[in-house]
Formats: C-alpha cells, sequence, structure tokens
C-alpha cells in the first residue's frame, strides 16, 4: 500500500485520551473511591541497615480510626522479586532505608499516617555497604547474610571475535569509565495501588502495573494464591516509565491489609515517599574500550559494567540485557567483550526505566565515538557513516537488522542542526553534538510469550469494539490501536473503542516495555481486524450481489471498485448480516507473536523482530563564567518503519528528549550513605517547559516488512541518544569530556576551572 | 448425557454475587458516584391532563448549587417509546400525572429538589379521560388530539377455527370478565440513571436497562444520535422484573441536563416517585368464554381484552402478544378468537412486568377451566388432564411443543398439596385451587435477531472468563452461565469468572426477557466453551501423544480415558499451548440465535425454541368473619427441561409466587381520577416474610432437545399462575367465585355479606 491509500493511518492524530484529561474529567487510580475502602500507610526503615529488635504496635493500634496494624511477623508472605530476595513487610533485617516495617489500615490516610508514628521499632544498626565496588570487596558488611557474598545471581558475560587482537593492532583506542546516578522516573501520578478482596477470597488489584498479567502472577505467588484468583484493573496512570514492570510491596501489603481488615484499601505515595519508596534508573558505572583502524572503522568494544544493585534486584539490575545491545550494535563492531558486576548495597533498589539501559551504554559508546573520531583526526559525522548499520546487518548477538534508516538518520540530523541558528549571546560558547540509536524495535523477548491478543467486535450501530492486551500508560497507544483498526476495517476512527484495562476482559499480553505496543498489539488488532474485514466484505458481497473480490470498503462504506455510486454503509451491511434468518454479528480475535528468539545463555538470539534507529543533533550554549548551559535546538531523527499518527510519534520523541535533558543536564536522585535525601520538585531538577530547546523532529519511514503498515516501536528511542549527544556538544563548545551525569554548571564550572592552573 | 456424569450441572449452587449482596459490598448503581457528577431532579404535571401555559425556571435558576434548569422547549429532543407518541420533557401539554414538566441539576440532590419547588408552571386543566372504555366513546377527551381518536396503533386481532360453531354446539360454556388493577414491580432498587457525556461528545450511560443493546439504539435516537455513540454500562441493579424492557423519560432527560451543564448527572427515584414514575403492570379487563364438550373437552375460546394504555404506549399495551399464547395455547383448544381494544387514557402508561400478560390470561383462562368443570359436574384436576399438552402438539398459532410435561407437573402438585396438611383454625374455610401454566422457555423472537453471543478465554493461570452478552437482573445468570462453561470445559466453577455489564466489552444479546437468558445465552456460552475445549484436548493431546479421542477432561484435568493416572491440569496445558514457539492463549467466539420465527401479521409462527409448562395448587383458609386469606401451602411443579442449579431454578419459583400471591391477594397501585395514591410500602402491601407459605417447588426434567443441558426457560413461569390458583382455592373455600383481583379481605367480606341475605 502506498501512502496516499491511507484514510486513517499517517494523519496527525490528537490522543483520544487528550481531551478527557486536560478537562480533568480522567479518573486515575489515585480519584478511584470502592464502596467501604479504607486507607493504608507504610512504616519504612530508619536506618539502610539495621537487625529489627522489637516491633510495639500498641499505641498505633489504639488511636482511634486506625483497623489494622500488621508488621512481617504476623502475615502469611511469600518471597518474591526478580531473584525472589525479598518480603513485602520485612522480617528480622532492614536492608536500605525503603525497607517496609509495618503497614496500617484506618479509616482515612491522615489517621493511617499519624498511626505509622505510634509504631515503636527498637533497631541495632549494622555496618552498611553503599558503593558497588566495596561491597565485592572482602570484609564488606554483607547485605544478605545468607548468601555469603555481596555479589547478586545476576551476570551478563558476552564474547566475540579477537578483541585483544583487535585493540593491538588498533590505530586508535580510547578508553573511559562512565559514572550514571540514581534517577527517578518523576511521574506526576506516584505510586499507588487498590486491593479488594471478595468473600470468596479472590483479589481485585487496582494497579499501576504496565505488565498486568506477569503482575497477576507475580502477586498471586507473594501471596501463596493461585493466579487465576487475582484480577488486575488498570486505571488512568498519571506516568510509567517502566515503574510499572515488576510487582513491588506497595502491591502486596495493600493485599494483606485488605484481607486483615475485611475492607478493600487504598496506598498511595506522596511525593516524599515517591522519592523513597519508586524503583527508578540504576546508578551504574561502565568502563569501556573501544579500538578503529585508521579509517575510523571500528574493530572491537570491551565493556565491564558495574551496578550498584541496591538491598534487592529488581528490573534495574537486568539492563546489561539492553547495554549489551547498545555495545555489540550500535555501529558495525566485529568484536565485542561484555561483562558484569552487579553487587547488593544498602541503598535502594531500582526498576525498569524507560530507556532500560540503553540511556546508559549509549552515552558510553556515543562518548567514545567522538573521542576517537578527535583521536583519528577524523569529522565526527564521518566516522558514524562508515560504521553505521545497514539493512541486512546481523550484530554479534545474532540480531538481524531488516529495515535501518541509521545512515539518512545521521544526515537528517547534519542537515538541520545548524540551519538559521539562532545568535550566541557574547561571551557563552557554542557546541554542537551527535548521537545515534540502536533499540529493538519490534518487541523484544523477554519472556516465552512476547504476543499479544486481539478481539474485536462490530454492534449493529457500527460500533467497533477492540478489546486489546495492550496497557495504555499515557504513550497513546488506546489511539494508535484504534487507528490501525479504523484503517483495516475502512471506517471512520470514531467509531472504534478501545477496551484494554481489565485482566478478566482482555487477551493476554506480556506488558508495555521494550517499545512493543504499536508493533505486537497493532499486529493483534490489524489481524483481528482483517478477519472482520473479509466477513464484511463477504456479507456485502450477497447484499450487493458481487463477488468479493470487486469490493473495497472505506470511509464508512462497502463499495463495487469499478462503480463506487452502488456503496452500503458499514453498519447497514452488518445489520443485515445479523438480522436476518442464520444471522450473527461481528466478533473475531487474533493473537501475535513475533517470529523471535529469546536470547540464550551466551545471550545470543534475534529478540525482536524489527530494530529502531535513530540520530541526534544537539546544539547547546556554555556560559564559561558559571557554567551554566543554554541547550539551544535538538534535532531527532528516527526510523519509525511508518509514523502510524505523526503527531502520537512526535510526542513520544519530545516526552523522550524531555527526559534525556534531564539526565544529561539536571537530574540526580541523591542517595548518600544509604539515605534519599531528594525529597521534592525543589531538589529534583526536572526540565521544565521553558528550559526545553527548540526540538525538530524527522521521521524516516522504511516501511518495516513485519511492522503493522510497516511500523516499528519508537517509544524508547528520543530519550537514549541525549545524554550522549549532549555531552559531545558540550565537549565541542569548551573542549572537556564529561564521563559523569548530569552535566551540572557546577560541574562544567569546577571542569573548567581545573583546566585554567 | 446422563445427570450422573455431571462435575457441575445439577448440583445446588449459591448465586455467585450472594456473598457480596448480604455483606452489603454490591455496589448498585444507586451507590455509584462518578467524578464530577451532580444530581438531576424531575418536575412533574399537577394534573393528568392540561396545557402548559407557561413555566417560570427563573426562581429556580437562581438557587444557589443549581447549575441548570431546563423544559420540552430549550432542549433538542426526538419522540421515543413503542410508538413513538412521547418526548421526554413534554411541550404544551401534559398527559398525565407522570409526565415530565421540567428537570433541575444541582451541585447536590436536596438542592436539585429544592428547585423543582420554585419552578412556576402555569397550567389550563384540561378534562381527562381515565378509563379505556370510556375513551374509545364517542366525545370522549382525546388524549392526543392530533391522532383524532384515543385507540392506540396497537390491535391483537386472532382468529383459528369455527369458534362461533363450537359455542353453538358445546355441552357447557362460561364467560366472564376479568378485571385486573394496575401493580408495579416493588423493585426495591427504585429506577436510576447516570449520564456522562465524554468530550467527543460520546455518552456513557450507567443504567438499570435489562436490554442493553435496543436501549443503545432507542437512547441514541431519542437523543438524535447514532447508536455507536451511546455506551451502556450495567451496574447490579435491586430488582427490575421487566421494569428494564423500554426507553423511560428518566434516561433521556439524565442526557439531556449533563449535556447542558457538561458534568455527570445522576437521578434517583425515591420511593414516592418510583410509584409515580415507573412503569409496572398495566390495568385491564379481558372478556372470555370458553367452551367445552360433555367430557370436559375444550372447544374454543373467545376472549377480548381491553387495556387501559395510559398515556403514552409501551410494552404494557403489546401484553397481548403473551395473553393470545395463553388463550390459544394453555390446554389444547382448536378454536380461538382473540381481539383488542387498547386506548389510551390520561393515566400513567405502563411497561413490561415479569409474566407479562400471562398472569392476566392464566387468571381468566384458569377460573374458567374450574369453572367449566363445576358446570359439567367434573373433577377440576381431570379436566386439565384431559386437556392437557402433549409433546408434538401445536398450538393454533402455530407454536410447536416439544419437550413438555403438562401432565406429569399435575400430577406432581396433586401427589403433595393435601398430604399432611396443617389443621384448620376452627370457623375458617379451606379451599385447594388448581392452575396450569404454559409459558415460552426457549426465547420468544419479539426482535428480529432473538440471538446472544459469547466470548470464552482461558489465561495461563486457568483463570477462565466467559464474556457473555447476557444481563444479570438479580436471576442468577451469572451463575448459570458460569456453570455451563465449567461444565462443558471439565473444569472447577471457581475458575470461571463472568463479565456482562458493557455493550463496548459484551457481544449482543437481546436483552433480559421472556425467560430467555439460560437458554439463549447458556446455548452461546455452551458453544463457545466447546470450542476451548477442543482447543484444551487438541493441545493435551500433543503433550500427553494420544489422539482426541482418547482424551477427557473433568475436575480440570484432562486424561486418557482409558489410563486416567496420565492426567495433565488444565491450565498448565493451556500454559504450556501459549508458552512455546507458535503458541498462543485461548480464545473462542459464538453465536447462538434459536431456530424460531417472529409472529407474522396474523400473529402465527413458532416463536420459541421450546415451551415451558409448569402446575400449581394452592391450599388456603378463609375467615368468613373478617375475609382474611391465610395461604397454607403452594406446590409449584415445573417442566425445566432440566434444573442446571436447582438452588437458583427453585429461588426464582420462590420469588415468583411471592409476586404471584401480591398480584392475588394485596398489591394494587390505586389511580384515582389519573392520580396517584399509593406513595408508600404502608400503601403497597407486598408480601411480607410471614405471609408466605410453605412452598415446596418440584423440577420435574424433560431433557429439551434444544435447551443447553436440556434446560428450559422458567423466569416467569413461578408468579404466571399463582393468582388463578389462589382465585380458584377461594372459590373451593367459601364458593364466590371472584373475577377482579386482588382478591382482599375487604372484598372477600362484602362478597360474603352480599350472599347472606
Amino acid at each position: 500500500m502506498t501512502p496516499a491509500r491511507f484514510e486513517v493511518i499517517g494523519k496527525a492524530v490528537p490522543k483520544r485520551d487528550g481531551a478527557e484529561k486536560v478537562t480533568g474529567r480522567t479518573r486515575y487510580l489515585h480519584d478511584l473511591d470502592v464502596p467501604r475502602m479504607v486507607h493504608g500507610a507504610i512504616l519504612r526503615a530508619r536506618f539502610p541497615h539495621a537487625r529489627i529488635r522489637r516491633i510495639d504496635v500498641a499505641r498505633a493500634a489504639c488511636l482511634p480510626g486506625v483497623l489494622a496494624v500488621i508488621t512481617g511477623q504476623d502475615v502469611e508472605q511469600h518471597p518474591f522479586g526478580f531473584v525472589k530476595d525479598q518480603l513485602a513487610l520485612k522480617r528480622d533485617t532492614v536492608r536500605c532505608i525503603r525497607d517496609e516495617v509495618a503497614a496500617v489500615a484506618a479509616l482515612d490516610p491522615v489517621t493511617a499516617r499519624e498511626a505509622l508514628e505510634l509504631i515503636e521499632v527498637e533497631y541495632e544498626e549494622l555496618p552498611g555497604v553503599f558503593d558497588p565496588e566495596r561491597a565485592v570487596e572482602a570484609g564488606a558488611p554483607l547485605v544478605h547474610d545468607g548468601l555469603g557474598s555481596n555479589l547478586t545471581p545476576l551476570r551478563y558475560q558476552f564474547s566475540h571475535g579477537d578483541v585483544d587482537g583487535a585493540f593491538a593492532r588498533a590505530a586508535a583506542a580510547v578508553e573511559d569509565t562512565y559514572a550514571l546516578s540514581f534517577v527517578t522516573t518523576a511521574c506526576l501520578g506516584t505510586m499507588a495501588a487498590i486491593a479488594d478482596w471478595d468473600p470468596e477470597d479472590r483479589l481485585t488489584m487496582y494497579s499501576t502495573t504496565q505488565v498486568p498479567f506477569l503482575y497477576q502472577k507475580d502477586l498471586a505467588a507473594a501471596l501463596g494464591l493461585s493466579g487465576d484468583r487475582v484480577r488486575v484493573l488498570q486505571p488512568p496512570v498519571g506516568g510509567n516509565f517502566g515503574r510499572g514492570l515488576d510487582l513491588y510491596p506497595i502491591d502486596v501489603i495493600a493485599a494483606l491489609l485488605a484481607r486483615r481488615v475485611g475492607r478493600p484499601v487504598k496506598i498511595e505515595f506522596d511525593r516524599m515517599e515517591e522519592f523513597v519508596g519508586s524503583p527508578g534508573r540504576e546508578a551504574c558505572t561502565i568502563r569501556l574500550r573501544t579500538a578503529a583502524d585508521r579509517d575510523g572503522r571500528l574493530l572491537a568494544r570491551d565493556a565491564h559494567v558495574v551496578i550498584d544493585n541496591g538491598a534487592y534486584v529488581s528490573w534495574g539490575s537486568t539492563t546489561p540485557y539492553v547495554m549489551l545491545s547498545t555495545v555489540a550494535g550500535l555501529y558495525r563492531v566485529p568484536a565485542i567483550r561484555f561483562d558484569t558486576t552487579i553487587a547488593y548495597t544498602n541503598n535502594p533498589y531500582s526498576g525498569s526505566m524507560r530507556g532500560y539501559g540503553n540511556l546508559e551504554s549509549t552515552f558510553a559508546v556515543e562518548s567514545q565515538m567522538d573521542d576517537l573520531a578527535d583521536r583519528l583526526g577524523m569529522d565526527r559525522l564521518e566516522i558514524r557513516r562508515r560504521n553505521a548499520s545497514q539493512p541486512g546487518d546481523v550484530t554479534p548477538q545474532g540480531f538481524t537488522i531488516t529495515s535501518c534508516a541509521m545512515t539518512e538518520c545521521l544526515d537528517a540530523v547534519t542537515a538541520e542542526i545548524r540551519h538559521d541558528a539562532p545568535s550566541l549571546v557574547p561571551g557563552w560558547q557554542r557546541g554542537v553534538g551527535y548521537a545515534g540509536m540502536f533499540h529493538v524495535g519490534g518487541g523484544a523477548r523477554i519472556y516465552r510469550s512476547d504476543g499479544c491478543g486481539a478481539i474485536v467486535k462490530v454492534d449493529d450501530f457500527g460500533t467497533v469494539s477492540l478489546i486489546t492486551g495492550a496497557t495504555e500508560i499515557g504513550q497513546g497507544s488506546e489511539t494508535v490501536l484504534a487507528m490501525i483498526v479504523a484503517e483495516t476495517l475502512g471506517v471512520p476512527l470514531e467509531r472504534v473503542t478501545v477496551v484494554n484495562s481489565d485482566t478478566a476482559v482482555k487477551p493476554w499480553d506480556v506488558g508495555a516495555h521494550a517499545s512493543r505496543t504499536t508493533f505486537i498489539a497493532g499486529n493483534a488488532a490489524r489481524l483481528a481486524a482483517e478477519k472482520v474485514r473479509a466477513d464484511v466484505l463477504r456479507l456485502a458481497a450477497e447484499q450487493l450481489d458481487e463477488p468479493v473480490e470487486h469490493l473495497d470498503v472505506k470511509r464508512g462504506d462497502v463499495f463495487v471498485t469499478s462503480d463506487p455510486r452502488r456503496r452500503l454503509p458499514y453498519d447497514r451491511v452488518v445489520r443485515s448480516g445479523h438480522l436476518r434468518p442464520g444471522g450473527r454479528p461481528l466478533v473475531a480475535e487474533a493473537f501475535y507473536d513475533p517470529p523471535t528468539a529469546m536470547l540464550d545463555k551466551d545471550l545470543h538470539g534475534n529478540v525482536s523482530a524489527t530494530y529502531g534507529f535513530a540520530a541526534q543533533a544537539v546544539m547547546l550554549d556554555v556560559d564559561p563564567a558559571t557554567g551554566a548551559v543554554k541547550v539551544q535546538r535538538i534535532v531527532s531523527a528516527h526510523d519509525v518503519g511508518r509514523a502510524l499518527n505523526p503527531l502520537a510519534a512526535e510526542g513520544q520523541i519530545h516526552g523522550g528528549i524531555h527526559m534525556g535533558l534531564g539526565y544529561a543536564l539536571s537530574e540526580r536522585l541523591v542517595v548518600e550513605d544509604g539515605h534519599v535525601l531528594t525529597s521534592s520538585f525543589m531538589d529534583y531538577a526536572v526540565f521544565k517547559a521553558e528550559d526545553m530547546p527548540e526540538t525538530i523532529v524527522k521521521l524516516i519511514e522504511t516501511v518495516d516488512q513485519e511492522g503493522p503498515f510497516g511500523a516499528k516501536g519508537l517509544g524508547e528511542s528520543g530519550v537514549i541518544p541525549v545524554s550522549a549527544a549532549v555531552a559531545n556538544a558540550v565537549k565541542d563548545a569548551i573542549g572537556v569530556r564529561f564521563t559523569e551525569l548530569p552535566i551540572t554548571p557546577a560541574r562544567i564550572h569546577a571542569a573548567l576551572r581545573e583546566r585554567r592552573p
């Protein structure tokens, strides 16, 4: 199909939930009020590492309005988490400042929080370890006594080609260690959960999860139930960005409290608790070496990643899965060595966060592309072009590149970044930086099924309902999936309703992550809609007395292609097909699981059905006197396969750039000696609207062979290269290579002063 | 299948929503609170017939907290109703005391009602007509000026065989005119609606409707929208009994108010408004003649029904559709004449109500069975046995009787009614009365589709979701549909979840009426579950390496029939089928529309796929001194095809008997000169628990060939024969034939005094 043939696809369609949201009508989980609901609150550890000697809840339990106080000792619970290393309510020992020690249910949230103050906990403080390198040294305090070491069971090792030989014969090699801080998702909607048991001991959870079926399984296991006893409802959330990818204690505790008091229990974090209690992006260091020949062709990369795992393992420590993909796949590199050290510490633990390891590794890899070019005296863009991936490439891990417009992305940002540039304030110094991006674009098989189901039904009035497994977390999936169904069926978009928020209703999906929803859920929706379309044409063929092949359906009408005046509204076709002897309304279902493989034990396998590519250019000005940075412009070019909804695609990229600029220049969750010092948006410097640069997005369409209408995922690609491009621009401006984020004015100022001798 | 083979079917299963309801957890529509919701109230007519001269809303609109006041003049509305003869907010003329003149939206319900008092309406009172016989006389005031007559467009005429000849040669003939009063459904949950427009001008209605898809269509039309712009949610209701079968002004007004104020609007009736504003059972008279030969064989019936239509046509005036079925089908009758006069009056209009015409006609028909027996000197049971329908019969309308245990039902109640009877209080007189019942049992095609859809999905944890078109109105459909799916799939009942309350989610169904849900929705659920069962067996065959034909699934395990130790839990089978290359979870859908026909213009056609039969015997004692009646015992025998859930089947019959006893002996909505005088449960005498007799239910299983597991519908059959059996028992006790209901102590006392002279 050529773009001209599309009626819905490719049009700029505002997000369908946009009007609801901007008019204040959206009923977020926080706004929900279930009958008889009471409120829960969680008491957290006072020390990052301590033995719990005694908990006295008597005074709290006596506070009027308090219905229950529970501790780890008096509820049945089962270990959960990525390696099942934590209980929701801790027993005996607290291992980080986030640790849940007791919980209260009360008639109102104020009373619940007041009761927390009345719980007396006697601790025996233990020595803590707050640095992963230190944690693996002999004699370091053990975070988990029983393990005998602070090494987590996670290790990602990969080797391909002759790395040492490559470095030996390289014309140039660079090496640095890159340090990345903890950051938080800064969702405007904090973490929240409502747990509601029915009289048959079945649990309904209102959750901010973005993996509802995996959550159903994990929550049931943590409570000692079978998965079929948990139903998950997903009201609208105020941001998630990966935060909802794992099960966390808030959900388990809400369920335990609700069971104890026999009433629904809601727990929601306030902003301060969100900084301490919600999982963000992991702190890590990446030691990276890159070698190139005299022409600038990459010969090898060698990386070692050290991750501060915190007290328990969650998805933050699995990010090397993606870091490796970048080290081995961003540009052509024939030889790779990759290893990790992932160590328990007494810091809070991290989860999955948009970009998921790729911001970190791209920061390292793309910093070295510039440094290599400088070392070789090459143009920074030329070294990238020379190494750019091409269709047909297979990465050392076995990722098969099909559609790929890496070179075109580089060209697009180059063409635009310096065009008609704003004038420079006298005394400031300007720099331009570039970075590329490589990410999964057709799902990522991290679970045995990477599939999604879809059901499409059409009623007598032409309402088309898509019941999809997909999860909407603000990314616009409802809109794009409705567009796919409307285009496939040939009906106006406003006739399509999307249903997607109840595990009892919706078919399986592995969740919203890895930029997979448009691709995977989109393909499922398309397949189900194609079945309904075939039914509509078959019915219309009878009604118009024409062969099916002579018919088409567009803008809600079925018509004879050779004589378009002979036409019937599709809803009439459907109604006539129903309201007749032996008739029936139309319902069809489909399931799409991409033709991919999980990584094998050697981290080899084609995990995604296609891959996304992008390039960014950043123009920024630095004030050497103060270290202040003003980002003037960012150009972001993306190989999106096809832009199904250009407005939403641009929106995703704008949002990613916003998050990436914070990561590059201003955001840092300050954790010192295990204590979270950041406590408000006064401390945690998210980029404000007025800080945002001019942003130019270029959508490059390669029309992927496997994607729905040729689309590929792009939910994460906007955020990934930003910090690398910014760091390269800063170096371009002032000649200083920063290997640590965020690049704050204080750091710039200090670096310039140091250089000045 | 023999009953012994069933694991779930035939077991007494408590209603699944029972625990929720008795523990106060059920969230009825009344309990719902939508964000930003405000409250509506309706101003009704002060006179049953009047011209509206002027409405001044200025004072009401100024009351603090009032957001809008609307009248018929200032909103866009479209006629609706069975013959499209009313607007939700009346213009110019009010035609009954229920008529809606204005409506208010306010921040709280008290303010809304207060504002009603501030609306000034100037009326010019018009002469009214309150009796349908009077209404069709020349010179009667016209309810609808423009029509030129008070005759509604509805008329039901049927003729079959030589009626006059039959009466001419009859050995006995009886004739009477039976008078039936208005009664109300007396639902504990009053009528209520919440209307919520989204920013795209799509309407979500939270409704007590029991025909959600027809309601979607009708409401959209009344608002001038296409049906696809209305989504209907059906929260739990506190009773419906047919009240939810049509669209009524409350729904339209809630939508109009909500559109006006730009916020969701809830309207709920208080008890007083419910008596005035909710549709109940129509008042009518039935002139009936029956002829029999000397052996007591029926020769002919001749009926003329006069219905007080009230001011607008709703379903109450369509009840002759069923009255005719009874006149022509309850017992074998070779010749039939049937006609109706359905006249507008200035009374409130009636809707559909459980039993739907059949209580009325059965009261007449069964009174005459006794009177004929008396006239012929025959035994009252013998005359019934001699005329009882038998399998293979075809009624004069063309109803094809398949399974039929009418004779067995008569035998069953006879055997039980006098067994070990309680002693009689001295001075009181005892009577025993009998009545039979004939009703649709396999749907009733009143719309072009009598079908229902079902979707069954199984997740990785063995949760089986049934998404059904069916509507739960307290009758227990969720429970029996879950049982059908559990039995078909061979899984424990508690693994099955039923989803059924959102038109955007559920597949088409014509609604909860005509005792059709177990039969129609049950067959749809069974068909969808059979597809999933086949998939489960196919997957298990691969996993167990056995041919499918060697496998069975029961109690959640798939096993080799010849070696039952070789077994796999079904959820593991499903999970393994999903979590493998090319795998997928299981989803299937089905649609069932019974092999029936709509009545043609001559009222001929086989409207139901099967028919239900029942007989009741009532033993009661009358105190001649006071006219008091004490019902001692009622035995109710029902041909149910198969009792899928005997507990629920008995519950339905108990509930029906309760409603029937009120109709027979105590309930009457008093309407005088167009005014509803009944205003509370002090005036409206529903049978109290302590008034209820010993109730014995006999379920007779004929295993219907078309029903799901052999079942037939029985939702209405308990209520239908009660008033006839009671009247016959009263005649047996004191020798007086009552032709008017309710048979109150005052009426008995008056009749006995009259006879005494």
